[in-house]
């Protein structure tokens, strides 16, 4: 059964990692595709392979014969459908928080730990779209010296919070430009004009949740459960693509340009770095592509088991709509989804 | 002799630090101003304390009776006229990286190291904008617990690169939300809709001088030779203030909460962290103020001698024209400006 057959569902079609997760499918050659959403999204058309999707409200027989069901409807949604997909014989790929931490899901990247796709009982989690892109050269460095501590500082775009973040900041750029007040309401701050440093919400650490996340998401992912890992996630006025300034202390030192060879070499990854010719990645350079682009990779001023880089990649492919993509991919690939 | 006495030239008066300059005088009360400036810009009329000052353009005998010469013009010319300024009396506070490593010159914060200014020969630095803000709450946990390792990820505003760089992120920004190319020249890459990391040239260890600017000045204003620091320099599309995200190990493990009162307790730093109502520093919160402002302060997740925050200043006033207006301050305070 070729791809074009296999019965697939996405739900929350309309959002804008959904709305991904479509384009994704139709070029990996997926053909079988059911586009579901809440009723407040229902009849709504959407284009697909030449043709157009209707959306439909999602409804327990929605399932009924779904092979992989793509999930980016949020968390109390996936909560509430992913049981009622896969007790209904789908594999329930999830792009929410919902499942990433239960320890009977698998949490994957598939260039970083494909074998743990294998575990799955129905249900595999898409991670956080700050955690996917630092995994991949995290996963490099551990392979070739180990990874003992990581810091990141991240440099997120408005696409992060939906279709009405990127309004809201096109909105708020508008105003910036005209010399009016900008109006906020996505986002706890006004971001046109000023970073936010503050994404998700607040927990008694002081953290937010989306920087627990990337503590969390990554060591599980990298099956390193005592990684030191701390993260500070800020908005900054982008539309599209996040980006990282990542440390990381390893196992041992290596020179840059081994780490630049290591990266290189790692899937996903591209190397973007002759700083000498104002080479290095930006958010620009990543809209709509897969790849992962790493470059400012440097050693420490004064640790040499100590490397520094900034890694940027699409939140909504990468980030999102690909890895999940990519997981159905390899589902099918491995003949993991059941017959139709 | 009052301070309206006192015989002051700003060199580089025209610039987006030297306006500065003269508001903060005219502020702090100093009257007996001259603005000098290169040939280019004389006489231009510039607004001070009710009336006008006409730019002249900067010649040897400019200094004659000067006590006290504020520079922003750029290191090339700061080399050319410190000496010319010292020579004939002068005291020198330069905002350029001339002469900041220069072992006979002070580099001074003067809520930092105020006992450094009295070694001073004639010429005394101020600190690079990124450095300033971040020494305070350094120097606050220096003094209490002492503190090992700095990683610092900065996010910059465009006025660090001058008027040019503010009109050029404008012009950006209006061309995005035309929907056209973003031009740029300033910048090496376009920096509306987007961060550009790279400020200043690149080093061959991967490093930008800005980002050295940071490892260096920090050690020596602090007078630990040893520390280790790292910076990540970041240009983001905003205008004025720079914010950046710290991570240090300390000598010793405190609680949040006693971070909060030592940097509540520093002068020049105020606390802006209640994350619960969303109050945490941002730009729009800092432009025009002296003070530097800290918060999202938290211990690390597993490290409880490892603190977070983020810190968020002025870089045209605390950033450079207030700190040497301060400098001046401490000078004519400690009777250290010679008799007119």
């Amino acid at each position: 059964m070729g791809r074009e057959s296999v019965k697939v569902a996405v739900l929350g079609a309309t959002g804008a990692v959904g709305r991904e997760m479509l384009r994704e499918l139709e070029l990996g050659g997926w053909r079988n595709v059911r586009a579901l959403a809440s009723a407040r999204s229902a009849g709504q058309r959407l284009p697909f392979a030449g043709g157009e999707l209707v959306v439909e409200e999602v409804r327990p027989e929605s399932f009924a014969g779904v092979q992989v069901a793509l999930f980016s409807a949020g968390g109390d949604r996936s909560k509430q459908w992913a049981p009622i997909a896969k007790e209904q014989g789908a594999v329930v790929i999830d792009n929410s928080s919902a499942w990433r931490m239960d320890p009977e899901v698998p949490l994957v990247v598939p260039e970083v730990n494909p074998d743990a796709l294998a575990a799955h009982r129905g249900i595999i989690a898409n991670p956080n779209c700050s955690t996917i892109q630092m995994v991949l050269p995290l996963e490099a460095l551990r392979r070739a010296v180990g990874i003992e501590r990581v810091v990141v500082s991240t440099y997120q775009s408005a696409s992060g919070a939906g279709q009405q973040g990127v309004d809201e900041l096109r909105a708020g750029l508008r105003a910036l430009v005209a010399g009016h007040e900008v109006p906020h309401r996505t986002f706890a701050r006004p971001l046109a004009g000023d970073c936010v440093p503050h994404i998700g919400s607040f927990e008694a650490s002081g953290y937010t949740n989306e920087e627990l996340k990337m503590v969390y998401e990554t060591r599980k992912i990298l099956s390193l459960p005592a990684l030191e890992v701390s993260a500070t996630c800020v908005r900054v006025p982008v539309e599209r693509v996040h980006q990282e300034a990542v440390t990381v202390d390893l196992g041992a030192a290596i020179e840059a340009e081994e780490a630049r060879r290591l990266f290189a070499e790692m899937p996903g990854l591209e190397v973007l770095d002759v700083p000498e010719r104002n080479v290095y990645p930006m958010a620009r350079d990543a809209v709509g592509r897969h790849e992962t682009y790493v470059g400012r990779i440097r050693r420490d001023v004064t640790r040499p088991a100590t490397l520094h880089f900034w890694v940027v990649s699409d939140n909504l492919l990468k980030g999102a709509a690909w890895n999940a993509v990519q997981i159905a991919d390899a589902l099918y690939d491995q003949g993991g989804l059941r017959e139709a």
